[in-house]
């Protein structure tokens, strides 16, 4: 059976996720970011071989060893970083493993849970690409040693399934509202605080304070700080 | 096997859907509306016995019954009107029908498709409840005749799961990016322009020149009218 190879790509811990901002302030935006990334950890780790965390960021890089995960810091690129990254870890892994698949996964889901990753495992033999909110692609399942070229960036969901095709891959859609939920905008705590209860980022959430009603407005939750 | 009767609730056609004002005009929200029910119709009318539209507006009752649906006529409560609505239905049903679950359905999630169908048939056995963007319910089957009681409005999720738990029913959460978008912000709207391709609703917001592209603000999707 395939070892799993899972690589997260997290930019920076500084100064980042700032459609959280001001809402949250930026140490709080990267304790949120750790947060994040130990969900998920937590979530995957006894089901997978190993977790490379990519980074340029040394500061990220320190925390994912802290953590006891693979490391691999990305070279410079001149454009299209993330995906050049990603590529390079592909490559990186194609010379370090065999047999193996991978699965790219951003740090940003905290409501993966088991029930996800048991379906990546029970269909471990597909090429699989989940959705996220907004027409990004929030799992990518690359079931074997393809020359898989990796095409994140704006409606990457629709990129993924396209050259799944002029692949010839037949290409399985894991249809899950759970791992389409990344964290970008204050509405998206509020799915979090909702629907994550047993989660790293519910219970930091909750010490900050962070609360979550229901909003007939232009958005479903409003989402708030109490005493503020 | 049971027979699955399928319960959709259609407030009004008139001046609902308001978080799209002034993005549609009211008559566009109204034609919404009646693509986004034939959206759901075509996908699940060949794999239930019978689909039931309740509403107290007889404008509603005369499309469903263009539509070939059958049709009840909700009557007047004073309050919780939808779930009193939806009890009278499984009344009626039960005095109408022997062998039956009930399944209750939005009309507004254009984007559930025959995966989300085919998984209700091969699960029918169990109580099955999905949730929606912002903490509803999109799907709550009812798999025999229990008197279970329906508590939809704010975060009724977790209203539903909690109830189920107090009936001591085993619940089956099935987890569906594509069942939890229901139609009510321009935003939405964008989701169905990227993955509903082949439905009625895409069709219509296309013809009406709706366009979306990603964007990295407040929101994910920039929604627009072409040429305004």
């Amino acid at each position: 059976m395939n070892k799993i190879i899972t690589i997260i790509p997290i930019s920076s811990f500084n100064n980042s996720k700032t459609r959280l901002s001001p809402f949250l302030s930026e140490s709080e935006r990267t304790n949120l970011l750790k947060v994040m990334l130990k969900d998920i950890v937590s979530n995957i780790q006894d089901h997978v071989s190993d977790i490379i965390v990519t980074s340029k960021d040394e500061y990220v890089l320190n925390y994912a060893k802290y953590l006891n995960l693979n490391v691999f810091k990305e070279k410079e690129h001149e454009h299209d970083f993330l995906n050049n990254a990603i590529s390079d870890a592909i490559s990186y892994i194609s010379k370090n493993y065999d047999n193996y698949s991978v699965m790219i996964l951003p740090a940003d889901i905290p409501l993966f849970n088991s029930r996800n990753m048991k379906y990546i495992l029970k269909n471990r033999d597909d090429f699989i690409i989940s959705p996220s909110k907004g027409g990004g692609t929030n799992l990518l399942y690359i079931n074997r040693e393809y020359n898989y070229k990796p095409l994140f960036g704006a409606f990457s969901f629709f990129k993924h399934v396209q050259e799944a095709k002029n692949n010839n891959l037949d290409v399985n859609i894991y249809d899950s509202f759970y791992l389409s939920l990344d964290v970008n905008t204050p509405e998206d705590l509020g799915e979090i605080l909702l629907h994550g209860r047993n989660t790293h980022t519910y219970n930091y959430l909750s010490n900050l304070n962070i609360g979550v009603e229901s909003n007939h407005g232009k958005e479903r939750l409003y989402v708030y700080r109490k005493n503020e």
